[in-house]
């Protein structure tokens, strides 16, 4: 058993969601273990992680039209508006969704479902670097 | 340390919750490590995972009413509506749950909370066989 | 490669989020270990965890106000009641938070962003002793 960490940047360019899938499957072939559990995790509060259909993009974008229409820019309720009006409702949707993903591995094969896909999803309207971890630990 | 894996499948017919506690409580004795953490990953995109409450039927019904009403099927914004009106709805209830969920074990029990389960949790019309993989990591 | 449990009580005192970052540091340094990842799972249904900005209290107030008017007490869809009008509220708004957390550490830190902070969200009136499980696992 042993550990492998790495941090990944991700450029985004607007809310969205962005496929990471490939370069974690590389990571966990780089670390040379054939068994085990890789730990995604987001070093952000204003974008998330989700594992969703990665075939047909529309689910994707009715998806995050979907989030969008729940949590609206410019809620007169928000009051932690200082860093522009599309902060606060990133953070909800962030919370909403998740932070740290395990997927499980073996003989060095991610085990996702035929249409799964890991993305980060950017919830902020300007572009940004997203620090990603990967974390593999297996034998 | 070692690493156990095992995929189970979970027969749906309709959407509800269905509790498999028990059987991934089964899976960490077989493994017969004492302490440790077990994953459990969620091999779709149209159902998903939730740790809830095992005591009360009522309280599961009302989060899945409640779920339902937040995202009614037939939205009239959704443009992915190929596989059915219930297809889009099934994949935002799933980004709002868990995909992933790691639950820590010690002496081959495990730590869950006097009224915590672990449900899939059936988000589609049609029965489904699901397929979930049990991680068992520890020593 | 070694695993370590331990359970904190967390005391709350009303809804709102009680950050528990420092505690699973010192968890962290506490098992010895370099590398690895530290599960944080909430052992109740009716609380949750978030990993959220813990910079500015306006964006927590905010947060969780949101969640509020979007799961307000006294929904008269709600059959679970016998425990009184927020308990129904509290184990939905757990379901659409987190249940567990898995956070790597490196160097026996733990390599959260900036401006992340874990914490236990209480979704309950009354005051609640909380019982978190910190598992290090790690080299």
């Amino acid at each position: 058993m042993s550990v492998h960490h790495v941090t990944i940047t991700v450029s985004t360019e607007g809310p969205g969601t962005y496929e990471i899938t490939d370069r974690v499957a590389a990571e966990v072939r780089r670390a040379g273990c054939r068994n085990g559990v890789v730990t995604v995790f987001c070093r952000h509060t204003s974008c998330s992680l989700v594992i969703f259909e990665n075939a047909d993009p529309s689910a994707r974008t009715d998806l995050e039209a979907w989030l969008e229409r729940l949590i609206p820019a410019r809620d007169p309720h928000f009051t932690h508006t200082a860093e522009g009006p599309d902060d606060m409702p990133s953070h909800i949707k962030m919370a909403l969704t998740r932070t740290s993903e395990s997927v499980p591995f073996a003989d060095g094969r991610l085990m996702l479902g035929t249409w799964q896909g890991i993305f980060v999803w950017e919830h902020r309207a300007v572009p940004h670097q997203r620090s990603i971890v990967i974390t593999v630990i297996g034998e």
